[in-house]
């Protein structure tokens, strides 16, 4: 009996790992998740997750055949196969590639969140023609990742495509990283609950956010308000969309990708936040650039983009000839 | 006898077409120039530019056996092989790789001088170690080529990399292009001359600058007075680089470079503009890329730039396997 071949796509996050082991067209074979322990070392965790996949695959692998491992996290590093500093995860340098090629001999590959989200869109969502697009991810920070001629930038180090940290106003809102006037402060979940304070304080129009305290604010408020009409609620995706589509314009002229994809968080709202992102965007492009550039919801079903974009992350990697085989070693 | 392999390098400028027949290392077999006519039609100048190259190329045609031709000019498209709406030419839409392609049986490819440039340093100059780097130059504009992985980033289109046209400032200084506050309002020679018109009206400070019409002030005029100690000129330098280097920290989270290459304009100015350059991209980096990204002048001798460009790009194009040669034929 002939197998058919799979990978595995781990998604890392602070609670736990999923993960799911899917063929080549991107059907699930299996998935199933492990909870993170607090202040669990990651080499107990890797163990963990080792024993509860191999207890499962164990049961199918007559029937599919392994061929490498896609991981997704947080501050992943694809380059060096680590995850660095990573606050969600409250790990300073972790080999995630040696931890799981100690039990598993295939290829193994990591990278961020939003490098997996543009891989899976690439070879599962929206971007299947595209050769060129930008990932942007809108979370609680802003990721993005850029997608240059079909291959994900990475850059020197592996840590190309860090848009949220770019500065769009100097002296700005301060920014976790340190600094002031990043991208994210202003466009992300977090960000838009600060537009919605900074509007309150500016302007005195009736809000259903004004019986929230901002520690109970969510992006999930602020839109339910919105599409009831709510002014400040709809104010503030007016002004994250400008904020979006004018950092956008900027982006084209260094890239001219096809199309931009959001996803998560934000991107939910769809029109909401949508509309001002291309009328903003389109305002602002050099002329050249007018009307060439679409700007797209994710296709991935929510919840599966990650474990989804890990596998395409490592399905890429399998394609790509052997003497370029990226995958790194461990040290 | 066996030939050697060479390629022709040619420079389309606003006055005048130059070329150089150069072989794999670099080295000039021969060069030379026709000036173009007031109003002249693309037809008649390649015509000329034709006749002139095989009279000279005939001579040693026994000798050196031409691969291919490469070409720089302004608005020159990579894509299509057009030259598009240049200011500096006078023409519309000219299928430049067409016009050269009904002379010469060979292949023929065609990009904007910032690439060129980009792909003359990858090959001959300071960035010959470097597989992602992005090449800037300070003329009259701001023109930049982006190296990622090796290659040319050209987009969808084959206008990436049109970093001077990003916007810096919102509503700060007109631009050419019909929009405010683009990157070479501020960083380029006519930028420089901007800045320093600003400064002579906010300041009280003598200066040699304020003796010179604007209509005669050049960047050469104020590195001489800065050099000379001149205050008001050493500010311009340095507002020069503070702009630069902000926005150079925003490319690098985008793109995660090994190195900067500035050339020609403003560059020639070295440390006046590299010193406040390096100190402002490095105070705005985020975190990860402090310390990592270099800031170098051009490695190419002053003159040849766009020649050894436009050869470093039909190099490249012809060192590609068959199946991706991404000549453009004529339509």
């Amino acid at each position: 009996m002939t197998s058919v071949d799979v990978v595995l796509g781990v998604e890392i996050e602070g609670t736990r790992v999923s993960f799911g082991l899917v063929d080549r067209s991107g059907r699930y074979v299996l998935e199933d998740k492990i909870p993170m322990k607090a202040h669990e070392e990651p080499e107990s965790l890797f163990l963990r997750f080792h024993k509860k996949f191999a207890d499962i695959y164990g049961s199918v692998s007559d029937k599919y055949k392994l061929l490498g491992i896609g991981v997704a996290a947080p501050t992943a590093n694809y380059a060096t196969g680590t995850i660095e500093n990573s606050s969600n995860l409250n790990w300073k340098h972790v080999n995630v590639v040696q931890l799981v090629q100690q039990y598993w001999d295939v290829p193994v590959v990591i990278t961020n969140d939003a490098n997996a989200a543009a891989l899976g869109e690439a070879r599962y969502g929206v971007a299947q023609k595209f050769k060129n697009f930008i990932q942007i991810t809108l979370g609680t920070g802003l990721g993005s990742g850029i997608v240059v001629d079909g291959n994900i930038v990475y850059g020197t180090d592996g840590f190309a495509g860090e848009v949220g940290h770019t500065t769009v106003v100097k002296g700005g809102r301060h920014c976790g990283c340190g600094r002031e006037g990043c991208l994210e402060t202003y466009v992300s979940t977090s960000g838009i609950i600060r537009t919605v304070s900074e509007l309150l304080a500016m302007h005195n129009e009736e809000s259903v956010l004004r019986e929230v305290p901002m520690n109970e604010m969510t992006a999930k408020l602020i839109y339910k308000a919105a599409i009831n009409g709510d002014v400040v609620a709809n104010a503030a995706f007016e002004s994250t969309g400008q904020m979006l589509g004018e950092a956008l314009a900027n982006a084209v002229a260094y890239l001219s990708p096809e199309a931009i994809i959001l996803s998560e968080g934000l991107a939910l709202a769809g029109d909401l936040i949508i509309r001002p992102t291309k009328y903003h965007m389109e305002k602002n492009l050099l002329n050249l650039f007018k009307g060439k550039v679409q700007i797209l919801s994710s296709g991935l079903t929510k919840g599966n983009v990650a474990i989804l974009g890990a596998c395409a992350l490592i399905w890429h990697e399998l394609q790509l000839p052997k003497h370029t085989l990226r995958v790194v070693n461990a040290e």
